[in-house]
Parts: structure tokens; sequence; C-alpha cells
């Protein structure tokens, strides 16, 4: 992904939800340690204790929450937030950072994911891009636009997504234009999702940065997108077999949800919550707290294949819903684990 | 569900899985800490060294795992695991306890379930109940019988659910009648789910106990099911609203997947994965990782009734699921929070 954005000229910005783990964001970073985004304070907090500087928190700053963020904006460099609407910024402006410092300002634009943002051609989105840039330039800057076009999730192709990827790419370019005739300052622009940032368009290039995250471990479902091939998807759950059952011609594993997820029970994938590597004729058919029913597609099964206790490796459906599941991971290398990451987790 | 049990002569040996807490299983067990069913190692551990004996950990033995029973069972009076197999027992043979300390089984029986457990009408049945009792006595005891009517969760209504129950019990029953006529010793039959033991049929009076879990919690599910009325319910998720879409007419809340699960996503009942307390025309229509989307059913919000920061208390669909994403309950007291409960997460 690094390599893909230095083609582009883009400068990338790892969304760090789906690994959460001071490793994960150094690989992602290329070492830097520098410009991630977070979902969570938590994750916030985690990573300016580990050394992160220019971090994005991608959720509009509720007031409930905004002491921690003032709070991690006096003591970093850059701490960036999120608004999309005026009581966002008001809330900003009644609430000043000391010493001179200045809020650092990310307006959510919603190109058509319609999950959180502001619509680019809502008549009050001018108006509002404006306030944060110029209402009062000594307390708040505006530094970007950003966007998330996690619509991608639900294409059925890479066309369908590099579409939506080229439309919002499109739309949060257009609103650059905009602000510059306005005359309205706005340096950075950015979109994310990993099934855009998989496949990008060209018009990407214009844009000043990206910001995927589930790519650093990829998944099932990113392989069914088209992001990913099969063999680069770096997440595994090994879970063994505990039981045959040959009557019903199930073999039962010592996985539930608790180490999965229910993640991708209702999706399209023939596999469900998990595909079973090296085995594409055994379905994950059942999945209990701490149970896994598996089947062969056929009916048949060849039980002495599987013998108790054989380890078998579930590809997760969802990597971020499997991760949140565990708190360590083990990573390996030709067969031996060498190091263990351990995620943040929490709010 | 203790005086329901007690009026049935059943004892009640309560699942801790739903809670995982110590606090929450005193409470089930009437402050006695003997007689609880765990389903994994890390819970039989948590409440060993918090004091409770008799635990029965309901997952059939792996040979991986056999060391870590071992300890358990020299170190409690009362450790008891499950088998459904010729190979488990032999696995117990192998590796007998020191001072003459005897492994105590429960034999699992799958009376339609269909997950883990040898049916009772199978030939090799009586055979395996046989080897167990009699086969090494010095080794091992058979204790009792244990089925678990995890297909309740399936049924429509409470007449369904009773029908499965009964069909449950009757297939134990009928089993203990048929290793007494054989002179084979055991003593106890258990049945559980909470669906099943929340509307109890006479013939479970006839078992010894009973070994259901979620009722602690109670869930949107259970009240679907019939097992308790929506005020029923102990558990909660609050969040708050920290966003107003007009255009979608949507709220926008502080509560993803990560704080719910996406357990009910798939079901037929019209609320998903959660409901919200108090607002019965509120529809939580969409979950990704740390958002959630809400409607009106008719497609009007009136938003002045919720501004930002309104707190919304979400009623989940599988209690079990949203439990295992936090790691702190708030116990709470007419409005106060009087205690926190710490479950025990892992294998």
């Amino acid at each position: 992904m690094r390599e893909r954005c230095r083609e582009l000229g883009l400068r990338l910005r790892p969304h760090v939800k789906t690994h959460k783990t001071l490793e994960g964001a150094a690989l992602a970073t290329g070492g830097s340690r520098r410009g991630i985004v977070v979902s969570t304070l938590a994750e916030a907090r985690f990573f300016a204790a580990g050394g992160w500087d220019d971090i994005l928190y991608a959720f509009p700053v509720p007031r409930w929450r905004l002491a921690e963020c003032s709070e991690l904006a006096q003591r970093l460099q850059e701490f960036q937030v999120l608004l999309d609407s005026p009581q966002g910024l008001e809330m900003l402006l009644q609430n000043p950072l000391p010493n001179g410092k200045r809020w650092l300002v990310w307006l959510k634009l919603d190109c058509g994911n319609g999950r959180a943002g502001i619509r680019p051609k809502d008549p009050e989105a001018l108006g509002l891009a404006r306030a944060i840039a110029q209402g009062s330039p000594e307390l708040v800057t505006l530094v970007g636009l950003y966007a998330h076009c996690g619509n991608t999730y639900g294409c059925r192709d890479i066309g369908d997504i590099q579409a939506i990827a080229r439309a919002t790419t499109v739309a949060v370019l257009e609103f650059v234009t905009a602000l510059r005739q306005a005359g309205i300052s706005c340096p950075q622009a950015t979109i994310g999702s990993t099934p855009s940032c998989s496949h990008p368009v060209p018009e990407m290039s214009q844009l000043t940065e990206v910001h995927p995250g589930n790519y650093l471990f990829y998944d099932l479902q990113q392989t069914q997108l088209g992001s990913c091939k099969p063999e680069e998807v770096a997440i595994r759950v090994l879970s063994r077999v505990v039981g045959h059952y040959q009557h019903r011609r199930q073999l039962l594993l010592d996985c539930g949800w608790t180490a999965l997820s229910l993640h991708g029970s209702d999706q399209r994938g023939p596999e469900g919550c998990a595909a079973i590597e090296g085995h594409p004729r055994l379905r994950l058919v059942g999945l209990t707290q701490e149970h896994g029913l598996v089947e062969d597609v056929d009916g048949e099964l060849d039980f002495e294949k599987f013998p108790l206790g054989t380890v078998l490796a579930l590809i997760p459906f969802h990597a971020c819903a499997t991760a949140a599941m565990h708190p360590v991971y083990f990573v390996h290398d030709a067969g031996k684990v060498v190091e263990l990451w351990r995620p943040v987790r929490g709010w």
C-alpha cells in the first residue's frame, strides 16, 4: 500500500482500527510513527503514549469527550479532529485550546456513504467550511476534507468499486475547487476504504492522502470484493477438530463466535463467517459461543483425513471484527512465532 | 430461576458463560459458590481462583487441554468434565489423576440439538456409558447425563419450546431408565437452555438439575422467544446521539458492533441487533465498527426530541455476545452505579 501510494504521489495515512497495535502502525507508516487515523479515543491515547504524533480522530467529536480531545491536542504536535456540523464547530470555539494552540479540523464529507458527514452539495457545506477556516483562525484551522467510501463494501466487482472511488474523489475535488474559488484555504483532501485503495483510480492522485485500514490484514470479504488475492490475507484463527459426528457428516471445532465473531453469517459468500485454508470443500456451517460445525460441500466427509486434534486455519470474513475478539496476535514467519502484538481495546 | 427450580425439586447449576463474573455466579448460586457450568478453561480457572467448587466444564475435553483439566481436578473437590466419545474416555484412562482421585465425567447426549453429544438411541451410547461407569471405576466415575437443548432458539413460541424441552427431557430420562435396567449407576441428569428453563415442563422435575445461563441477563432474543418480559431484561448498552442527518431522517449513535456485536442482524425480529428502550418506533438500521444509525419506523423523526448528547439505552439481541465485547459491567440500582463486575475472557 505504501508503494502504491508513493507511485500515486499520495501520502498514506493508515487507519489503525483493524489491528490497533503499535507494531502494525509502525509497519504501515514505514517506521515514521506519524500520520494515522484512529476510530476511538482509547486508540488515540494508546498511540500517543507509544510515541505517535499526527493522529486524526475520525469520529464526529462528541461534547462529552472534548476534555480528552483537548488533552491530546495539547500533548501532541498534531491531534486532529473531525466535524460535520455547525454545533461541532461551536463547541470547539467555546472550548479553545490554551497557549495559542489551534484546533486542527477535518471537515467530514458524505459523498454517498450515508453515515457521518455533510454532503458536499448541501447548501450549508461551503458555509460550514468557511466558518471552520475563517471564523476564528486564532482558535481553529481547517486542515482538510475527509470522506470515507464504505459504500464500496456493497459492490459486486472491482469496476463497481472504482466507480464509487471515482465518484467520491470527484465530489471531494469539486468541493476543493469550490473552496478555492471562494477563497477558503483547505490544504488536504483524503478518502479511504480498503476496496477503493486496493484498486485506485487515476483521479485519486489529485487528493493529498488516502486512509485505508483493513488492508494490513485483509480478509475473506476483501478477497470476495477483489481487493486482494487469497494468499494476501494475513489473518487466521487456528482451531482444532474436537469431535466427529458421522451420522451428520460433521466435524466439531473448538472455535465459536467468541473467537471469530458472527460477521459474514448473513453475507452472500458461500463460506459465511470463515473459509478453511487449504480445504475449499469444507464449510463452516454453524457457529455458537465456543463451537463450530464443519461440513463438506458434497455432504461426504473423509473423517480419517481430520483426526481429533487436527488444526484448521480459519480465514475470517471480516478481519476488523475477528481481531476485536482477541487480546493478542501471534505474528509468525516461516512457521515460527516471532512476535506478539497486543492491541488496544475499548473507547 | 432459583425459586422455580426449588419448586420443581431441581438443583439449579447455572451456566456462567453469559456474564463470566464472580458476582453474577454468586447471585445465581444463592451465595453457595458451588455448582456451576463453564464454557472455557479460562472460566474454570477464574472461578476456581475465586473460591468456587463443583465446576462442570461443558465442552468435549480436548487432549491438548487435558493437563489443565488435570490440574483443576486435583485442585478442586469436584471438577467435572464432559465426554461424548470412546476416544475421550480412553484419553482419561491413559491420564489418570494422582492420589486415587477419579475423573468425574458427564456423558454428553445429543437429543436433537445437533452439536456435541452422542445420540441416546445410538447403538454405541449404552456401551459408552457402561465403559465410563464400570470400565475402570478406580479411575473414572460417571456422574450424570448432560443435554443442551439449544434447538429451542429456533422456536416460534413457548409451545414449540416446551415440546423440545419435553422431548429432550424424555430422551434423557429414557436413557437413565435404560442405564438402570443395565445395572449402570448414573446419579445425575441435567438439561439446559434459558428458553426451556424459563417455561419448564412437568417432566423436567424428574431430572436432578438444570443448567440455564442467559437468564441472568436475558435479552431481546429471549423476549422475542417468550422466555421473559421486556422489563425482565437486565442488560443495556448506553449510547449517545452524535449526529443529526435530516435529509436521511437518521440519528447517528456512538455505538457500533465493537460495543454491541452483530448478533441479530440476520434475525427475524424487526429490531435487529438491539431494541431502543422507551422508543419502540426507533430502529437501529445500521451498525459499523463505531457508528450506529437510527431511524423512525414511519420514516419521520422528530430531531428536537433527540438533541446531540441524548442517551439511548440499547437492549441487545444476544446478551452473551454483547457482554463478550465489554471489560466491565456497570451494575446499578435506583439510578446509581453500585458495583463494577469484571468478567473473565479468553480460553
